[in-house]
């Protein structure tokens, strides 16, 4: 009974649909007008997120191609919001049956009943499945060729996963090149392996593991955002939660920063070809809640899926005992690689709206 | 050029003032009608946040006594909006001539110049300054008074301090009469002293230090929130990082979660006294973006303050020259101890908006 | 490049599509769970705003059959935003070629070219259409069902087409069973005859005529709304004028109040069955912009259709020249009483909006 | 328990205070950094407002020197919200005890008592009362000034008051100096003359008389505000609402367009000076919900002051018996004379909003 399916000001994201309804999809209303949607891009930032493109991630198989009902003409923008529905095809509602009474650890089942009064749609999760996160890579790939032109590149990599982490990129680096690419989308391919592996090992044993996905954005000019509590961190960290199991959210030097010196944490000014830079990007891009021209650098937590194939102990809410659950379905042994275009498309989404309001 | 000054839905809170303008202020929007406010309690909570008050904060002193302009009526809420004003007195404009063109590094004098086109108010970091967050802690602690009466309660420590660790506290943990107290507000006395120790060698060697807030809330009822933009992580994060200084936020386990098995971090339910409950509480009180029943655990990372009285690197923007800068003033080497209550007034105002909105 | 589909604050309905797009729908995020919505009541008030239904309407057939996508499960609503989308098949973009330089009188045309820098689509007025109030009536049709489930109940009627008046209806009554019906929806079927002759003359003299549609809801609890910008007066007529062709909306005594004195136009209470009544209702149910308690009265003025057979002088944008424009395809002579459940739908949501928000 | 106190989007103003409390104010966040404000011509435009100015207004006396808390630094917008307060002097609040039981008819006495379950500030109207349009005008007057540095005029009039016209005005024509000016702002001063023998007489039988202001803004680009619910009309009317007093606004030839024929109605194109305007303005200013570059026109009607000295029928609310109400105090036997700049005001606060979110 709460308006929170869309986020953004100038440029508004509205997601709709549940894991097994009809259709899911989203209306992006704000798009400048005139601006050319490549609809393959599209496609190969959604491929990116889709299930079943991997052995380390569900085997579930989703066409996830989504039709544009509205808000493009002749493949361009015309100033009216953007529809785009995705079909839901493979679905499996009776691996959910009989979950009303028994909720699972770690999901939302338990307060959304509660909330809903028992009437939210159990299967799959309803609205608060994964699932949705496929028209928020579809926006996301909208804003993302809307932002190149404009200068703004955005990418993202799994940072670490079970604890192993990819290769340091310095945040004041702009080179995005190598980001964004594989499987497990890091700039180390052998981290990436060593992460694989502990994935399947996670699976093997029934268990799930988490892992830190760093978002980074270049060439935003400076002064988007604004003091207290419409500026960057504000707007993308209220984003970015809406993603499903995304924990923490930090920016720059982020929790590191607690135990740094000021003189240690504080950016010096320099000058570099006429640009304003800092020596370094302990502030992550963003000062005062502004942009400040340095690299925009954002991570997110994201914790360990919930469904795994273990005994799990849950409470029958009907009988008032405690006992074993075990979850059916196919399920990802790790959501983190998945969820990297997720990150990027929701960054893109946010980063477009502050380009759009403007200083 | 940019509406931020205002957080809120059901319960809008707008803060205004400049640190050296003529006085500084919040209007709350929304409180109950029929409320009592305990202007003592009020005072109380500001006196926590007041510079002047130990040996690790700055020696400005600040009088801090609010005005109330509207929204009482002999001493009760009255459904108009609450207007709280309190006067700038002891201001030392002087210390901050001739900034403009030499930006501090680690505060938003850069992008808040190219923003405002050089407009914007220098003295003391005019809207920027953390002065701001004394009419947050105003608004913070009439909203806990309310709170209380509805059986939610909300406390903060300081969780760590130039890494330093205060003692662990179980996030299941209800009872919160430790929390809060003392000059350094942890739950540990000798971590307290500790901390103190470290601030007073980072003054000395004219550096600051940062550190880690937690904020606890107890007796919410189940299912406030919502999934994806709309929950509980998203509107508290992007409140919270309106507080000046804070580069991250994360609940429940956090960051940590992301190296955590499921098997490890899910949370088994189970029955206490008719209450559902989970045996640990990894989640943090949050679930698919709703309450369940479990204390909310927040956790912010605050920076080191950047004003420190060590010479630094900046850029002349004038003059396109790299040189040093020296600070006067009188600054805090930990902003920690004092961000406590700005932590949990934050946290206070968006969970009483979280109670008026509703399942 | 403006945020404008959506209106609602805890009910929010997100309106997209174009005249000619492969669909148009409605995002309705908000709705109360458990809620069961009786979708052939949905087609029947659609049905009422479709054209073809009569020999005053557009003979163009439209089969307007809403698909929906999320939101219901079983028949009920889940919690989750509920999208219903409706093909576009009857289209006939080649009427409306060459209408980028040539502006039609009264039409969004030009201002929208300007604004979209003539990347807007044109076909069939675009995101301008009042096509797009069929997802409207959608919308409208499921908020009815709810609000009546809550003791409300809205209707709407033509109280003037040509300047033709409906049967005088006191404001205070609250029996609404003669509301609504018909072709023209009039209290008085001779009115509605009058009104249609004039429909048909003007039709067949190539013009178009307006009217006054008014709208009533009774059962309201008091105390809905509030004092200033967030009131029923502020809230309705800001989604009010969202209806294409609506150029004045008023309440109570409307603009007529403005001749009367304050002894006339006071409304005196009255006990009535241990409620408190007014004995008139110049106030049309609203002071201060909260509901008394007494009905809800509304009225907006909508202008005559801009597009007219009749030959009429634009502007060559490109040449710079003035000329004859002749607007072909196929209109309604008087688009009121298809407007009347626009108006009843719009007022719908707005109320159920009102009654969520609460007190 | 509704946040309704503030309007706007990009230029958001925030009204607080209650007829009779320590002091009144307004919070205006998004105003561009670097616009000069001359307080003389502020308090000059609030002065037109303020009572006991002339004999057709009440004979209170309010002092209304705003005092500026932040914002401005050496009379120069920064970027800060501004902040600026009233002091409330002249209070009388004894006229108004007792009626918490005894609701005055036309006033929100009632619904406020029961939405704030007896708790709301009778006092003068508490938040209710027309004293908090004096903020208003403060914020109408900084914005004009910045209206007019970007070419755009504001003015507005007594159209009618108790049935008397004032003198024809093109809705066209695009001069408005002769707007706006003497005690009843009319164009022609014999009709202010019989407008204010008008009231006086209606004052001498304990009476009150209404009227219709018109609004006229000329200089606004093309292309300002969007389709359906963010246009110009849902803006200006949603904030014109929030006016006590107000129960309808209308725009270009609003209801009398009901009246008319699509050829009479529609304004057809025609080039002057290169220039893209229309021979008449019908439209007012705006279709489609944007402006076409031709005079916004605005009309609001203004019921009768509901405080009148003659003797009333109201209900007891303790007793549940209907007596005879004498309504204290000094009223004004008309309000429009001094709602003319309040119009004025609001108007220029939604345009200035509307021209910073830009096209």
């Amino acid at each position: 009974m709460c308006v929170s399916c869309s986020f953004g000001e100038k440029l508004r994201v509205t997601v709709f649909g549940q894991s097994h309804s009809a259709a899911i999809g989203v209306v992006i209303e704000g798009l400048p007008a005139g601006e050319a949607v490549d609809m393959e891009r599209v496609q190969a930032m959604m491929a990116r997120r889709a299930p079943g493109g991997s052995d380390v991630a569900t085997p579930r198989k989703e066409a996830d191609v989504p039709r544009v009902l509205s808000g493009l003409v002749d493949g361009m923008t015309c100033g009216a919001p953007l529809c785009a529905v995705i079909e839901n095809t493979n679905t499996r509602s009776g691996d959910y049956a009989g979950l009303a009474n028994t909720p699972r650890p770690g999901h939302a089942d338990y307060p959304a009943g509660v909330k809903y009064g028992g009437h939210n749609d159990l299967a799959g999760g309803g609205h608060f499945s994964g699932r949705l996160t496929a028209p928020l890579c579809f926006a996301g790939a909208v804003c993302l060729q809307i932002l190149e032109r404009r200068g703004v590149n955005v990418a993202a990599r799994a940072q670490r996963i079970a604890g192993i982490q990819d290769a340091y990129c310095d945040p004041a680096e702009t080179d995005l090149s190598a980001w964004g690419a594989g499987g497990i989308p890091t700039l180390d391919p052998k981290a990436a392996e060593r992460m694989k592996q502990a994935i399947m090992e996670a699976k093997a044993r029934g268990d799930s593991v988490g892992g830190v996905i760093e978002c980074k954005a270049v060439g935003l000019p400076v002064g988007l955002g604004a003091h207290m509590f419409g500026g960057v961190e504000n707007r993308l960290s209220a984003a970015l939660f809406g993603i499903p199991a995304v924990k923490g959210v930090e920016f720059g030097a982020g929790f590191a920063a607690a135990d740094l010196c000021g003189s240690q944490n504080n950016d010096a000014y320099l000058s570099a070809d006429g640009e304003v830079k800092t020596a370094t990007n302990h502030h992550g891009g963003v000062l005062g809640g502004m942009t400040t021209g340095m690299p925009l650098v954002v991570r997110v937590a994201v914790k360990p899926t919930p469904s795994i194939a273990m005994p799990q102990q849950t409470l029958n809410l009907a009988t008032g005992r405690v006992g074993e659950l075990v979850i059916g379905g196919r399920h990802d042994p790790c959501i983190v690689p998945r969820a990297v275009p997720v990150v990027e498309a929701v960054t893109a989404c946010v980063l477009l709206d502050l380009l759009l309001i403007g200083r």
